[in-house]
């Protein structure tokens, strides 16, 4: 009664032949040949090979400083605030929150969250207007996923946080990247996403806070952009998982600086709320013109949590209680935000005063800074050759800046308190002064290339 | 400095138009027309479209009994021990455990399990052959990926679990079908699968013990299939979600039931464990003559991790407690057991009591039981109407078998305490003594089959 049925199947394929047995003509025992798939054989994630395989490369002489890795938590100055760990034990122990959740997530957890991400400008936020999904990874992963209808392409800053690519090519959309200007503090070049946009185009991606740049755009900027897009009606992807970390400027979301354009917005308790490794994050989806409900995204959005179920149910049991007990402004929030500035500060400081970098643009918010590494002034290749011996040497981690597309520039995460910082650039300082050319004459390579090349 | 950076394109397309502004021509204002993902957009995922849709459509005057959802966990007699609530508060609690984690998943938990699911027939089981996963269902998702080769078929269960052609569709492999044959206590027929296989097969799905069957294979069955799966050189995906839930029969892992065979296992703590909102599970390597490795199968799974960067790390950090605290033959675990089969049993005999219903064979694990609605005897056309009326009337909701490819029956959760089953089976009786079918002659439709073209 075994019946063969068909689905998903490419193009016609000649009946291939009834798989041998191994021992149907005496020969030795036949391989297994074991193939594997294109998409997940494909997917390369940059900062993870890097972060997976660091261990073991610093100089053993000196203790490593990680500089490297964009997790608020590795230090205890910053710590998820306690009644956030409060209602998430509270969540574990209660027994309410073993079982399997609404695929979308839990009602009363998108209603707080709906609540809490509402745009006045626009119309009030719903519970179906929130997915629940695994931290942000999957969140931005949903997103693109639902707008990567066959040949389409989809704008990325540069420099990025190299997963966007990594879903791009795993859902099969083209990539095309607009930059962030380094001598106009990061901000977008409005003038390429006009150019890069075609009939294909299915979104602009907006990152803001930036990782790895450090900006907070201002609403002025935001507008500008938004109204591009909405002129060349491009929806609009915004990754704001770094919302509410603005300490130079304030933070302005995408949906509350433009009521006109369709937002999939994504965010997660991994940033703000310094909890990466919940691993719990949201869409939140900001309709406008009803252009999204009637392609039918939140259905499809809705389709694709119905395949991974969403994220841990004690974690959105403890979600109501998490948004409320510590909201924008209290005092766990100014102490975090006062504790990244003083970092922040601390780092562009000692990078003027280093030989041989220099800031572009000083952060504004997340907790990035870009260093640019000027062009002959080191005996060092590139910005990978940088990273690579300043771990060997001074078992410092930092990434380079080609893990975002910016060679030249390397990514220094300043979510370690200053003395750890002072530390660091101490080491980074004398690595410099170590490294300095003979004759500092500039040479090949991305170091040397003018900066206006380089971004 | 624009520039386009294409990956990933489908053959060369023509340049398309670079993208119209909204005002150009003076028209009105340009339409958004999103277009969707074909894959996103093609999900289906039956069991949860009905789970997320079921509410309201209950009898408004009777309260809801669901047999439907697998989760183990709605009625309060079945909960994770006190133990495993402890182990994850004290991770919560911790402050050790906010972080990234390897993408991968942590050393320490991936010890354990190794330690936990080693087979000893097999080589001693290493920290590296396990990848923890977002549950069970991205468990499948990551093996289902890694062997999706362009063109390649898996051979999976009927009756079966609706997720793996949903995620077969989703990376792209056909789906062929295998019978579990009712009148052999669902075993599998191993002829078909010989018949199936050909050279484009990339593994054979075997699920035990089974959902929606409430199987447990023998040792001897699961020796032969797998002896079949070596002859024939699949590679074998073990679901064995339900590991450790053998009530009127020993659990054997197909590990341990064979050495000769790579397998890629999947589990999670969602049944066994009680806690399948935790949403944490694993995929165990276990490689034969190094096929595994030699294509790649490990380095692929853990590129799958690192772009949603595994589940949560509380529950991570408590697994090493969880497994050492409840081990099998545990007090905990043999109440558990004993709770399963004696609601199981309290099932088999009240559907064996009931008019136009029967039992095609008793459950020995997991949480589930097949029943065969008699041909022509009820006054319902099939199952999707028998489940359909049942909620209506008596809201006793079960999941009609073609959820599972098996129309004809229905899947009935034994996760209930006997109370709740014995009222629920008061009421479906009281349904069918209802609609038994005045002249009780067969009709059309599936529920008139006989029973061998039914499964």
């Amino acid at each position: 009664m075994a019946t063969v049925v068909r689905t998903c199947v490419e193009p016609a394929l000649p009946c291939p032949k009834k798989r041998r047995l191994e021992s149907e003509d005496g020969e030795k025992p036949r391989p297994w040949r074991i193939r594997l798939g294109e998409r997940a054989k494909g997917i390369r994630n940059p900062i993870r090979e890097i972060m997976d395989t660091i261990a073991g490369k610093e100089n053993p002489a000196k203790p490593l400083v990680s500089l490297a890795q964009g997790d608020p938590s590795c230090y205890p100055h910053l710590r998820p605030s306690s009644e956030m760990v409060a209602s998430l034990s509270h969540a574990v122990t209660s027994g309410l929150n073993n079982g399997y959740q609404p695929s979308q997530g839990s009602a009363r957890c998108r209603a707080q969250l709906a609540a809490f991400f509402n745009a006045p400008s626009r119309p009030t936020l719903q519970p179906k207007d929130i997915f629940m999904t695994l931290g942000c990874s999957e969140a931005l992963s949903h997103c693109i996923g639902a707008l990567a209808a066959p040949g389409s392409n989809l704008l990325l800053p540069r420099p990025g946080f190299p997963l966007y690519q990594v879903l791009c090519d795993y859902h099969g959309v083209e990539v095309r990247y607009y930059d962030l200007l380094p001598n106009s503090g990061w901000q977008c070049d409005i003038g390429a996403i006009a150019k890069l946009a075609d009939e294909n185009t299915c979104g602009l991606l907006i990152n803001n806070p930036s990782n790895p740049c450090g900006t907070v755009f201002s609403r002025e900027h935001l507008v500008e952009v938004l109204d591009k897009a909405t002129e060349l009606r491009l929806p609009v992807i915004a990754d704001e998982v770094y919302a509410g970390m603005g300490f130079a400027r304030p933070y302005v979301s995408c949906a509350s600086a433009s009521a006109k354009v369709p937002i999939l917005s994504v965010c997660a308790l991994s940033k703000r709320w310094l909890a990466p490794g919940w691993r719990i994050g949201w869409v939140t989806v900001y309709d406008a013109d009803g252009a999204f409900a009637e392609a039918g995204v939140p259905e499809t959005l809705l389709k694709m949590c119905q395949v991974s179920l969403g994220p841990s149910a004690p974690l959105q049991a403890a979600i109501p209680e998490i948004l409320t007990s510590v909201p924008d402004g209290c005092p766990w929030h100014r102490d975090v935000l006062a504790a990244l500035e003083a970092s922040a500060r601390c780092c562009v400081r000692r990078c003027r005063a280093t030989k041989g970098l220099e800031v572009a643009a000083e952060p504004e918010g997340s907790m990035y800074l870009m260093v640019r590494i000027q062009p002959g002034v080191l005996d060092v290749e590139d910005d990978v050759q940088f990273a690579g011996k300043l771990l060997e040497e001074e078992s410092v981690a930092v990434l380079p800046g080609q893990c975002f597309l910016a060679p030249g520039f390397f990514r220094v995460v300043f979510a370690a308190p200053v003395e750890v910082l002072e530390d660091a650039w101490d080491r980074i300082e004398e690595f410099c002064r170590r490294h300095v050319r003979v004759k500092a004459s500039p040479g090949p390579g991305p170091c040397a290339a003018p900066p206006e090349e380089v971004a």
